[in-house]
């Protein structure tokens, strides 16, 4: 079975990765079966559990890491800054990875930081990100507290930091229906991310409410990482036949796309085409026209975050009841859909 | 004298805080006379230098910090970008520290910097630098490298990446002037900062140039860190009875709040205004009416950064010939000065 870890053996086993690392740790709460299972199986593989974490960490650093998809973003580049603010506070130095949306990436990082010292993660999950098994494996070995924002992992146990996705996206998709809309689009890039998908939810619920059918390919357009690509993409779109007549852009680049094409094409916004987007942008009421936006509370996200990550360091203490901590965006309506 | 440090002794024996360095750590490029004077009064003083640094320091720890004065920036996001993507490259973590334009946070992050065990510092100055004692010491103590870019420190043999400030900017006013203008105004925040003085020695040269004067409070409008503060200012300019024609915004902040301030006076641009910016903004070209910017090579500028600070840290060497190196600008023309 090739070089042997704790994703591997839990999978021979048909046991999760969290039962096979407490068995190994010979924790109370797993049977002695199952410890036996566990720790055969381990001995034939000849496996150890990663011993450097432990071993290193027995003082703190004092630092942790952020790990996220992108720097030069109006979301992230915010809620860094309320990390970087509640760190210094607390004393702690904070390290920064960007995964550039790339999944070996988002791999190789939580491998550094299997040996390094830091006292806990914060992260938001790359687009290409399905499955959590790198992420168990790394929590299995060092035990590190680790907390979830805005593109977060559906793990229990681990704390969430998440905006009220469903429910704005409801609301800005009915928004569009009651501004006179009949056929909108909505337009993502990553299909495995859970925020994503609940802001699909969102929307195809409001389209279903509004006595609409939701078709893949046409109410719901993938578009990818990568802008000339996502050009090309929304200009067949908005030269089809079928022309939508609002666009509901679940992340803020896709709407200023939305904006480059309908300028080309001189498309007339409100009136030939409204826009709606989750956006952090400062200057979106100073567009042409004046984007709507669902704006997310980057900068007290990242401060939740950073504030129940130093709880968990320091008190090793955390309340399950808190496991998905909502916080709300805001609906702000400007020209693009009046 | 209070605690003493190496700052206090320079100034006390009047030499450079370099020349006491070197003397108290026996350098032969300091006479013997010079090095008796250092040691007699480090010995009164009872002054020993920081032992932390060079013992801490005999492994390299892989990691270096970047220290800056905002980080939710079009500029800063994108520097820190290229600057975390080539550190990735060379297997070195990447710590982030804002200082959030104060510069006691810049002097308490270098003393934290002090004990610590990074190989190297990039840094950006905050809008509050005047003096570079806390540097000159921190330097002192650790021989660290250090690069500084964009907010660069006018301190020799210390490597700086720049854009061309100077010419960017006259060619802006001169733009300016070549529109029509006949009384266009520059605003700034930080008069302390190399690269403001740059800009604004470009600004005054295409004003007199133009045979106008250039009169302090009237053609250079000093703003502030604060934007509620930044908006009366600018409303206050654009209300006056000699308002200007043009503006000339040496930095985003203050062109998005031109916008809101015309906006909310009704003022057209560009018929009634004009306004030129150096800006990162992307979304420059969506904007009511679009923004003439001067866009400085962020991730450019950040990767330069990254690139030379790492071959001072594993080469040990430096051509002192690079020691400024200028990246140009660019100047994009849009419809804000037509």
């Amino acid at each position: 079975m090739g070089k042997t870890n704790i994703v591997k053996l839990a999978k021979e086993l048909n046991l999760s990765i969290s039962t096979v690392s407490k068995a190994l740790k010979d924790s109370y709460e797993i049977s002695a079966a199952t410890k036996q299972r566990v720790i055969e199986l381990a001995d034939k593989y000849n496996y150890k559990p990663n011993p450097f974490a432990s071993v290193l960490r027995k003082g703190k650093s004092k630092s942790i890491a952020v790990i996220i998809p992108e720097i030069a973003s109006n979301f992230f580049s915010v809620a860094v800054d309320a990390i970087e603010t509640m760190a210094t506070e607390k004393g702690y130095d904070v390290f920064v990875y960007v995964t550039h949306e790339n999944l070996a990436n988002e791999i190789s990082v939580l491998k550094r930081l299997e040996i390094s010292l830091v006292d806990g993660v914060i992260m938001s999950l790359c687009a290409q990100t399905k499955g959590y098994e790198h992420i168990e494996a790394f929590y299995a070995d060092t035990s590190l507290p680790i907390i979830f924002f805005d593109r977060i992992a559906m793990m229990e146990n681990f704390p969430r930091i998440v905006t009220n996705n469903y429910e704005s996206a409801f609301q800005a998709a009915e928004h569009l229906f009651k501004c006179g809309c009949k056929n909108p689009v909505y337009l993502y890039s990553s299909e495995w991310l859970y925020i994503n998908k609940e802001r699909q939810r969102g929307f195809k619920d409001a389209v279903t409410k509004n006595g609409l059918k939701v078709i893949d390919d046409v109410t719901l357009i993938k578009c990818t990482e990568d802008a000339e690509t996502n050009y090309d993409i929304i200009h067949k779109l908005l030269c089809s036949k079928k022309r939508p007549d609002a666009i509901f852009a679940s992340i803020e680049k896709l709407a200023l796309i939305v904006y480059q094409v309908a300028r080309d094409l001189d498309i007339k916004m409100p009136k030939q085409l409204k826009v709606i987007s989750f956006s952090n942008l400062r200057a979106a009421s100073l567009l042409q026209p004046s984007l709507s936006t669902i704006s997310q509370p980057a900068f007290e996200m990242g401060e939740q975050a950073a504030k129940l990550l130093f709880k968990m360091i320091e008190k090793k203490f955390y309340k399950k009841a808190n496991d998905m901590i909502t916080i709300d965006s805001k609906m702000d309506i400007r020209e693009s859909t009046k």
